[in-house]
């Protein structure tokens, strides 16, 4: 089952509910405390590939009419869906942004900022210039959508390039983390296919609850 | 075109050929002296899902006997083509190892050192041990076979869990740093799919040469 919440004139604040995703995330995901939700089973450590194609032809329902030409994602967790996606598309190039620089990336680098708020860290996110243009329309992809570090950082990273982002999908939104606000301010079309908007007593209540 | 060379009594030291890969290699990568294969618009920045796909059926071909229940990889460049041999394989779980430890990985991990040719560094690579067991036959999928630091950790890792290390394949094998050897002198079943023998004056000569 999957609906959209559409509010005329608000494109950018529709809601997405992928039940599928929802149930597996229900079944299989482990709070902890009121922040986290662990889903290395399926989603971020083993990865169930087969759920990864369903959410792959559910993002291009949801952002055929964008014409992406090309999809973003960064390392690592990103990458799977962003593949099941790219071919749900009719093979999309995936460009994934690395968090660290192999010698083998020796040309110049678009680059940005961010934070991760599962490791405690902040990295500097690159894509070679090669690979990203003025004629690109590009669909971020990304497992989770928390505080927006990373999804801000890849927009900036499109901002440089030229290039159009024409939308962001997260497996999972953590609604209270406010990413996806930040990221419709700065004009995004944002739709996640799984919006967690709270935790409480170890039970996971999703935004279209 | 595809073709095997089976060495009766040898089947550990057969040799893959995948055109369709050289080819693309010959097409798009660029050589850096005579050690290094940029190959990042296709297969390890850039990633061409439609060519994962066909590679992961030629994972299947080749290791379908071998009855692998799980595939293992390491983040980032493996877990693309991965994914694509999972799909062929009728959806395997794939489990990718991490370089580093996020904060939701809190249980007991396996892990095992690993030096990167490319970027210089040593990493610690992890797997959460609720992901592998002795019930796992276990196929070792990754994007670059060199001097086979990655993969003998990876096969490290199984070895710890008690899992079955059913076979090894790297998208392209740089024959000459010896990894597939070290590899084979375990007793794993290593199969990859473009063998580059060497790199001369620019030009990248593949061992079926």
């Amino acid at each position: 089952m999957v609906y959209l919440i559409d509010k005329p004139g608000q494109v950018l604040t529709e809601i997405i509910s992928m039940k599928l995703l929802e149930d597996k995330i229900i079944k299989d995901g482990k709070t902890i405390g009121t922040e986290i939700v662990k889903v290395d089973t399926f989603l971020n450590h083993q990865l169930d590939i087969e759920l990864f194609d369903r959410m792959g032809e559910e993002i291009k329902r949801i952002f055929e009419a964008d014409k992406p030409t090309k999809i973003l994602t960064v390392e690592s967790s990103g990458i799977a869906i962003a593949a099941s996606a790219a071919r749900a598309f009719g093979y999309l190039p995936v460009v994934f942004a690395k968090k660290t620089q192999p010698n083998t990336m020796t040309e110049e680098c678009y680059s940005a900022e961010a934070r991760s708020f599962t490791k405690g860290t902040t990295s500097v996110l690159r894509v070679s210039k090669h690979l990203l243009g003025p004629e690109d329309r590009v669909l971020i992809i990304d497992d989770f959508l928390a505080a927006g570090e990373a999804g801000c950082a890849l927009c900036d990273i499109l901002d440089q390039a030229g290039a159009k982002t024409v939308g962001f999908c997260a497996a999972i939104e953590k609604k209270h983390q406010d990413g996806a606000k930040r990221l419709r301010e700065r004009g995004i079309k944002v739709c996640d296919l799984a919006v967690i908007d709270h935790i409480k007593d170890g039970r996971i209540v999703f935004a279209d609850e």
